[in-house]
């Protein structure tokens, strides 16, 4: 293994790769090992360019931390993360669809009970979001975990605001045992994905819009059914057709209805107004995996 | 853009990339997003795997400081560093070929006078390094700069030293008006390269030893010269087959021969072994780059 050119390397990093003992390792480096440098080859990428590179994903991973996930980032506005959940989740007609993860998730949100506010003391429009957790059939199914976290009326997510001494705007809710599940939030808004940093930059050189429209995650796990995570996105947001991240899909899209004034859900009167969501979600079976003998 | 499935979502990413000014980027960011979806779907990247790319990408990020860059270390075991200087240095039959930057060089070495010993107070066997700079039809190339660094006789580069308070096994000199140089150092030895990091594991993972053979860097700079970035090989170094980042020419090997003692290139008598090498370097004219109209 001397000498090698811009097309005998390949070859030569591909069989250096080939004793690894894990032959799933192998298939998955062996065609990341051909596209990188197909890429490479196709474009001539000089040496400058090379180094713009380098230092591109340097700076990517020195910007992430325990709140902010930038690697996540670039891989949603390079639509991998859509990719990727795609072809991970193809499901009978009727499902809810899943959409990406984003970055703005953390392990440890507080447990609720059903019907408070996971938005206690925030300002904003009140919000009161309501539904079932069902199977395709229809069947019901108690007791699913519900985890949800959105973004403020001016677009921040809570981990994006470093002087809050606790999380808001996210909670993890256990649906009732007829799969009914309630709480109170408060209207979030559309919002740029954080661009202050190397992603921001490479959206501004592409002439790309950080934005992505009103939405509200969510994360629902029962036993025997697929988790999934996915988003409630507002009608009539602005950028539905331009997300930045390319997760929007048709059948999550809700009427987030707007009430001028009136008793609320939660059974108290509204001289302002506030808003209401219904929405259900359809659970897939989980699949059973064939092991290989 | 909606219901973007793990088929459209690639035409959907390129269109969005396509309001771009900057035409190159987006001929780059073109052929970057294909390859990058046709990888993750040709492997049917699950999200389990894609969850540990990014966290592996993270990791390789954060280990990145002033003197540690893993980001090449990946480029370099990948062969991506390899293919890129292959095809960016296609020049003359005689002229010195280029090999991988590698990730210990510094932008500060000490200046040294032409003679002096870069590896001064350091533990090893002498060696006296030695040549000229030359062009391709044997033309003296005067006062080119000539940048050296290398691990010590344990493996290991200064920058890995966390103790040490200066530089130490690399300078810049200047070749002299009859383009020679001369300077004294120690000879290195074969070392790992840092696999106490990611790349370490992948390599780990993928059953590869991470070791190079034993060399010694140079970057080469005259005006009106394509600055040449090298290695001088140990003949019969270990690892000379199997360079853990694929950078071995058989035409940068070299003879380093050891004297049992006598009088060493610098006048001085040596009662113990020493090595001197000669090696003439051969820069290639800089390419005078035609720009489109």
């Amino acid at each position: 293994m001397k000498n090698l050119d811009e097309r005998t390397i390949t070859q030569a990093v591909i069989e250096r790769n080939s004793f690894s003992s894990n032959e799933r390792l192998k298939d998955v480096m062996l065609s990341l090992v051909q596209h990188l440098h197909s890429f490479a080859r196709e474009v001539q990428l000089t040496e400058e360019e090379w180094e713009i590179g380098i230092n591109f994903l340097t700076a990517v991973g020195q910007i992430c931390s325990p709140t902010r996930q930038e690697f996540i980032l670039l891989s949603d506005t390079l639509g991998l993360s859509t990719l990727v959940i795609a072809q991970n989740h193809k499901k009978p007609l009727g499902c809810t669809e899943a959409t990406v993860f984003g970055p703005f998730h953390v392990q440890d949100a507080p447990h609720l009970e059903l019907g408070s506010n996971m938005s206690e003391g925030v300002k904003g429009t009140p919000w009161f979001v309501s539904g079932a957790i069902k199977g395709i059939d229809g069947q019901i199914i108690p007791n699913a975990e519900i985890e949800a976290w959105q973004a403020d009326d001016e677009g921040f997510y809570d981990v994006q605001k470093p002087d809050l001494e606790k999380y808001q705007g996210r909670a993890v809710f256990h649906a009732d045992q007829n799969g009914k599940y309630h709480f109170q939030t408060i209207v979030p808004e559309a919002y740029p994905i954080p661009h202050d940093g190397p992603v921001g930059k490479m959206l501004e050189a592409l002439n790309r819009h950080p934005w992505r429209p009103a939405h509200l995650h969510f994360m629902i796990s029962a036993p025997g059914y697929e988790r999934l995570v996915t988003h409630v996105f507002k009608d009539e947001s602005a950028y539905l057709d331009s997300d930045a991240v390319f997760g929007v899909r048709t059948s999550l899209i809700a009427q987030w209805i707007k009430h001028e004034n009136g008793v609320a859900p939660n059974g108290e009167y509204h001289s302002n107004p506030f808003y209401t969501l219904e929405f259900d979600f359809i659970l897939n079976k989980e699949q059973v995996k064939v092991e290989a003998a």
